[in-house]
């Protein structure tokens, strides 16, 4: 394993905090993770991102700042990607998916806010996550009350570029959201110097596209029938890491991952017994290393087979169009295209619901689990209306509620469990 | 005592239920209200309102309709009343303000939500608010995360047109703003079956900005060196009326009342012994019959001279622009008043910070209680910003948080009386 030590230190980190997480990632890894059996081959190249997590990404990254390239740290799907790749630049996920971070931002934020929002706060300013160190400025958006609040206090200590995302999903909304990303591409421009043009953005735009389909192939081997050829927690660990990785490389890990699972299908090998009950987990996003809910899950009888969530379909459905050949057309194909996305920061939200009784019918799921952080008002109130749906067309669901601490874990095990249980009767 | 018990079984209402509620609000309004000495005489009318609060006013609405007028129900400060006026229609406040509300309000929504929205949603499913019960439709916007969601319950049950708020404050917003009221005013034309007309707008605009200037005269008064004319409890309550009454009877009354409280400067009849500490209350709304924390701090030796909140300043505040004489003018120039408001929706917020620190100074304050509702992130995220700015002025602040129970009633008292003493020191 490469020492990344003098890198951190470079990137002004605090060692000895970041030392007690390295410390505990790779036995939390270890067991939820390596403890599966018949895992896909290309799962390699995930255990090793994840084994160096804190090191080689960033390492790129600054090799690309050398280069003259600058690196857009974001926390949403809706930021356009495509923007910055068009300009030289880098999108990288943050951190933000685990309790260690939870106590450094409730320093700076109120205790009952959603543990993501707080945890990447404390990766912030506990100067524990080298992807906030070295990200150039941020990009946020105001999807929800947390956020849209926590980028005033993260920008007043680096640089942060707030969209302002429409609440509502009118003609004049996607038009408002296509200003949003003019003026968003004026910032890239200007940040990183460069001019942006049809060519490099219609470049930029079917690269991303091409992780996309990658991404959504690997969905479309978990809806086969009879056969799981990838647990949830790996095909959870692909898409935590996507929101990491250099594009090109994510598309071709992805599809050589697709590949094998395609493979697995016709040699009808699955890494669940015959009979194992199918779940479909939706609700607000899992970041890495938050596996909590799979591994519960996928130890309680049952296999997660779609999740739709941020780190799940709405970060690979729906295509950008490649047909505009101007830049105005095409920030208005890829408004278009992220406002498909059915996050719970629309109202109304049809569409959500919409999408889960789709998607628990195309990956053939026995059940629906329908999971949010704590203090996530906008899936909190979206719940009774999903149970609803989901009632009306025979399809069971269990909605849970959780943080990311452990001290709900029997207990959520416990309701899995009974709900696995019932499925099987 | 009028017997509306006919009219609230008309409006379908829950009686035995209201009945409990009528049972114990006077007795809350005597002690809190009926207590103070020296009240201003034209206090009068507002505790005859209080007196009648679910009966006279409904009765008046149910009057209008009679006329072939429309009830348009709002939750925000943000909704332009003008555009209604101008239709023939009238703009109610809604119930909200009261414990009382909020167990049937959890029926519908998570506990961890802000008491405001969970007692809305309370009194209209619980049938035990007759603003509610006769409101034609509610009108709602994107302000913060919970209201936005309990919109689409709301809507489910009662016509209900939600307005999207822009979240930022560029010229584009205001613009965006600007085209949210002309659809508003379609809808209002569709709902009313009147046509808006410049010259009706018009006058509704002078309408609303002279009750804005009536209300303005109160507090102008409350700003007075040496003599405090009227309790913040007393200066509250009319606030709280002021969303539910007639607007000219609204600004009559505030006129009659400021004519006295500006006779009292000039004798120097203050409601309070000289060297009382003045407060400044700033944060979330105080809607009706919430006056725990206005009682609280005036029955320990303080008196709060100031609200910097939407049961304040910000209702008053800003007038529009009266010299428009077209339609698309005036969206404009209600656009640009409304867009001044410094609600903590807007990122970043930093007006309602200069608002505080300008009000401190012109209130005469010895110190500021930033307190707010339970669970709204949006205020709390920026507490430490406003405390920070407050102590770089020199000017004491005491944060508090705090819900519609009694539970921390005490511990409240504790908190705000040993501020209190520590002003005096």
């Amino acid at each position: 394993m490469t020492d990344y030590r003098q890198m951190w230190t470079d990137l002004d980190m605090d060692l000895e905090t970041h030392d007690q997480l390295c410390a505990v990632l790779p036995a939390a890894f270890g067991d939820t993770y390596l403890s599966q059996e018949n895992r896909p081959e290309n799962m390699a190249f995930y255990d090793f991102v994840v084994s160096e997590i804190h090191g080689v990404r960033p390492a790129e990254l600054i090799e690309l700042q050398k280069e003259g390239g600058k690196v857009f740290g974001t926390f949403c799907v809706f930021v356009p990607d495509e923007v910055v790749v068009a300009c030289g630049g880098a999108v990288t996920g943050l951190c933000g998916g685990s309790q260690f971070w939870v106590p450094e931002g409730e320093k700076v934020l109120p205790s009952d806010m959603c543990p993501l929002v707080k945890a990447s706060l404390g990766a912030h300013f506990g100067k524990t996550c080298p992807y906030f160190s070295v990200a150039d400025m941020y990009v946020g958006e105001t999807t929800c009350d947390g956020k849209k609040k926590a980028y005033e206090i993260l920008g007043a200590d680096k640089r942060t570029y707030v969209m302002d995302m429409p609440q509502m999903k009118r003609p004049k909304d996607i038009e408002k959201w296509t200003g949003e990303i003019a003026d968003f591409a004026h910032e890239v421009e200007s940040v990183t110097g460069r001019a942006l043009t049809p060519e490099a953005l219609g470049a930029a735009i079917r690269l991303i596209n091409d992780k996309r389909r990658a991404l959504a192939r690997v969905f479309e081997a978990r809806k086969a029938e009879g056969c799981i050829p990838i647990s949830g927690k790996d095909a959870l660990l692909m898409m935590q890491i996507a929101f990491f990785d250099d594009p090109a490389r994510c598309a071709e890990m992805a599809n050589k991952l697709a590949d094998e699972l395609e493979q697995r299908i016709v040699d009808g090998v699955s890494v669940f017994p015959a009979g194992t009950k199918r779940i479909l987990v939706t609700g607000t996003p899992l970041a890495i290393p938050n596996w909590k809910l799979h591994h519960i899950i996928e130890t309680s009888g049952a296999a997660v087979v779609c999740e739709e969530m941020c780190t799940g379909t709405r970060y690979f459905e729906n295509l950008v169009d490649e047909s505009a050949d101007t830049l105005e057309g095409q920030f208005q194909a890829l408004s278009e295209r992220y406002m498909k996305n059915n996050c719970a920061c629309f109202t109304p939200n049809p569409g959500r619901i919409a999408d889960v009784v789709r998607m628990a019918r195309e990956y053939h799921v026995d059940g629906v689990i329908d999971a949010n952080l704590k203090f996530c008002t906008l899936y909190d109130v979206e719940k009774p209306s999903l149970a609803a749906a989901l009632e009306a067309e025979g399809i069971p669901c269990l909605a849970l509620e959780t943080d990311y601490t452990d001290n709900d874990a029997e207990q959520l095990r416990t309701r899995v469990g009974a709900f696995v249980e019932m499925l099987g009767e």
